[in-house]
């Protein structure tokens, strides 16, 4: 029995349901946690996750699992087929790393509170928000694109085989969508988002495939 | 050979100073990169991290391993002793899940070039600045200490043994000193960082025991 905590919109979500997807699993019950009302800070759901973000999963019993690359690598070791990390520690270090730009570098930076704080307390006007937002997709891109033009990259980034940096890499694509920053000049990132919008994993998983999502 | 890109103040470095200290290993060569000069954006560094971040470590050959946590997972999964995760997959991702509340939810918001994108982009003047560093370190510190509430806790964040989770909660603290965020109202966070801080492999890599680190 699988728990997934989400919301349409929350990129932290989409890696882990395309982790999901990609392992076969399907959760028994996904409940949805509204960020666009900030449901994430009722006291019902901080008791689920004290950091107050998506995704949680539950998987069988408790503890509640939480902060998404903890969640898929959880995934990955107690599921290994397929593998979402190379067999080697320099392999795996890169594709780490890859994944941790996404979600250390960029995504912490315009997830809800921050926009919110910068809104209310800073009093940052909606525009200058909005490029927040894609000023740090663009550092993050140009970061990834740099490290992309390696010779460790083939059809994914990391070799020939899906690995938690592809499923970052979709997020971070996303979240451009969302902030309108255009991947485009970056080639590496653009050839590699694009193929893994053709699997179904990833297809099925996207924010704006969700229920709740707005019509595009 | 192992060659660390290091600056005496920087929060993610110090996890990777503590990881290398209780591998038993001495980085053989340290290149200061001095984030309050800006040295981490030339090019000589971009080549080296496209991220423009540190650490960076390169150990015996390229290519250069990037970002703290893929950095002392690398350094687990190669030196195995002493260990630095749990054995089973749900305490791995329990201690996961810590080190990337403070790794992915904190670290991130306060690291020089977003405070160089408050200050020169937003014009956030210097003690709104202090309180958004402050902000989100009070804000992690809440969330893990809600975690740390719970009986898998132990002499350190996880049981008994030290785990990445107790390197990136030492770091947290650093920061919350560096910022002006008290830690005493977080009592479980502040027994365990005490504990860490009587390690030698953690008060020999603390900030401010690094070369140029203002006397305290």
């Amino acid at each position: 029995m699988i728990r997934l905590f989400s919301f349409w919109r929350s990129l932290a979500t989409y890696r882990v349901r395309v982790a999901l997807n990609l392992k076969g699993l399907t959760p028994d019950d996904e409940i949805e946690v509204n960020l666009m009302k900030g449901a994430q800070r009722a006291a019902a759901y901080r008791a689920v996750n004290p950091m107050m973000a998506l995704p949680a999963l539950i998987d069988g019993e408790a503890p509640v699992l939480f902060e998404s690359l903890a969640i898929i690598e959880y995934l990955d070791e107690t599921r290994p087929d397929p593998p979402l990390l190379p067999k080697d520690a320099r392999g795996r270090a890169r594709v780490r790393g890859l994944a941790q730009i996404v979600a250390c570098d960029c995504h912490p930076l315009i997830v809800p509170r921050v926009r919110e704080y910068l809104e209310h307390e800073l009093k940052i006007d909606e525009p200058a928000r909005m490029e927040w937002c894609r000023h740090w997709h663009v550092q993050a891109l140009a970061a990834l694109e740099l490290h992309l033009g390696s010779q460790e990259t083939g059809r994914f980034c990391h070799g020939d085989q899906v690995t938690i940096a592809d499923i970052c890499l979709a997020s971070q694509a996303a979240g451009a969508r969302l902030f309108g920053a255009d991947i485009a000049p970056f080639v590496n990132v653009a050839r590699i988002v694009e193929t893994c919008h053709r699997i179904d994993a990833f297809a099925r998983a996207h924010p704006l495939r969700q229920p709740g999502a707005p019509a595009t």
